[in-house]
């Protein structure tokens, strides 16, 4: 863990400042969970949202894991699945196979439609990516200020043994039910990507960072493969506190245990923040059942960790804001 | 009527060639009879039909006529509507008003939405309208060679009295009811617009060509506003016959009598056969309320011409073809 400037040391005269990265499902419960936390407190939650599972689909563009974070906290998720909309059809999608038009593995609703027909229209009119999720979220209020990761494009895409030519990260995840095992995993285009306008200042001045429960590798991961957001991390005079997305030695859900097989990761609490590192992780916040994790230069704290509801995703929220304040003491 | 050639007299070893004009609900009704007189016998039916009513809405590309043709042939039309999907939702139109999403006035259903995304995709990838229109085809088999007037954008607009912008003819017709009156229409893009492959030659080597019974200025006109169609027609040899879409003063269905009265027209059978001209028509079916219906240089024949149903639409496309007949020979 490097020295870390103060020159940002929080004042009583401006709102708490959270920065949290963001996956899809598991981070959406989590930032849901932090929001109820801070209700009532002068507080500013900024999202920093992976889009590197976005994809084209029907020459629309979907961007999977800010719709998921934005339904979420804008009660319009469908809650047993932890992503799409409630009450959800599939007219359209069925409409579309009737044309024959694939692909077939990536079933889309008619309500989830029209915000990839308004985000895909906005964008051709020459709306960055950033102004679309605004405009998207004047309706879904989330609560939270959601930034994309970077306003151009960047695609994770899979490589797969004897496949000659990269697969889009959502083709194997879903269609593919992430088998066979990849190569290797490349973010198409991350190296020219821009942190989209927001980010890089959100991490500068955040009182506090928090990595949720999202995938390390592709999520979180992706995130920090935008040149400048990982270095805008290590600066940071903010500690940065991460919730293990590992629980006993398997993931709550999702396949991120295969994604960590990808990169060498044992999927143990202990190997994710060995993943991130010192140089990133302040703290790391585990499961109980991990509560003998270990990890040179990160201090480690175990609590129970599953999001069965908004309260328990609350109580791991508000442990991991203590848990920043102290490893950092916070304002006040 | 000037004189026409004879050099694409047909023989017997090719199928009967009709060509047709078409705008919208009328048009199609028209050549669902057609086909059904037509049907078990060699014959090809090319549709040339009107696109100046397509319209760009939530980002898609929207092309009213052509759609009410393929769906109407095609067997999934709203048949008491005339136009649009048969057992239709308006889920993602509910969506995109719930964002704010502009226009409200042009709803779009769910099983028509997904005619457009991938007719809109397919447009952006670099097919032309003509090879878009195919591909949807081969799903809805409307037994016809339906062809766009145009690959390239045409799109009538309406200027209206005190009203600086030129508004679209849609907005015009379906937001605003056809009032008020417009000073003029203009066919923005007619000018450059070629017609689409296959168009003129299905004028050139027909052997009957029709005018249903749609809207002759903004349907009809429109197709005859393409530089080149109407020489077409003047220069062939096939007959022309032309079905009424005014029956004793008023228009079966649409708004035709507002739009002719733009153009100058009186809103009656003979002033409609009038505008189009005998250099077009070769003769004018018109309905027995209108059997005293005469016209300067165009054979007029009476019956009625009430679509109640297909076998009316068919009995009426019958005797159209027997008058092309009759005032030129066809095969046997």
């Amino acid at each position: 863990m490097p020295p870390k400037d103060t020159h940002n040391e929080p004042t009583s005269s401006r709102p708490l400042r959270i920065t949290a990265l963001a996956g899809g499902v598991g981070g959406a419960r989590f930032l849901r969970g932090l929001r109820a936390v801070l209700a009532g407190q002068s507080a500013e939650i900024t999202v920093i949202g992976n889009t590197a599972d976005d994809i084209t689909l029907f020459g629309l563009r979907i961007c999977p894991d800010l719709d998921t974070v934005m339904y979420t906290l804008g009660g319009g998720v469908e809650e047993a699945q932890g992503w799409g909309r409630r009450e959800e059809t599939f007219t359209v999608s069925a409409e579309l196979a009737a044309y024959g038009a694939g692909p077939s593995w990536f079933r889309l609703g008619d309500r989830d439609l029209a915000t990839h027909i308004l985000r895909t229209k906005w964008l051709r009119e020459g709306a960055s990516l950033s102004q679309v999720t605004a405009r998207l979220c004047t309706r879904w209020q989330p609560g939270v200020r959601l930034l994309p990761m970077s306003d151009d494009q960047v695609e994770t895409h899979v490589l797969l043994p004897g496949v000659p030519e990269p697969v889009h990260f959502q083709e194997w995840w879903v269609a593919m039910h992430a088998a066979p095992l990849p190569t290797r995993f490349v973010q198409v285009g991350a190296e020219r990507a821009r942190p989209a306008p927001g980010v890089l200042d959100a991490i500068e001045t955040a009182d506090v960072v928090l990595f949720p429960p999202s995938n390390p590798v592709v999520s979180i991961g992706a995130i920090l493969a935008v040149p400048g957001i990982r270095e805008a991390l290590v600066e940071t005079s903010a500690p940065i506190i991460g919730v293990s997305p590992i629980i006993g030695g398997a993931p709550v859900r999702g396949m991120a245990d295969v994604c960590l097989k990808v990169v060498g990761v044992p999927a143990t609490a202990a190997g994710v923040a060995e993943w991130y590192g010192p140089q990133l992780l302040d703290g790391w916040l585990v499961d109980e059942r991990d509560a003998d994790t270990a990890v040179e230069g990160i201090p480690v704290r175990a609590r129970p960790l599953l999001m069965t509801d908004v309260d328990a995703a609350a109580a791991i929220a508000r442990d991991a804001l203590r848990f920043a304040a102290e490893v950092r003491p916070l304002r006040e």
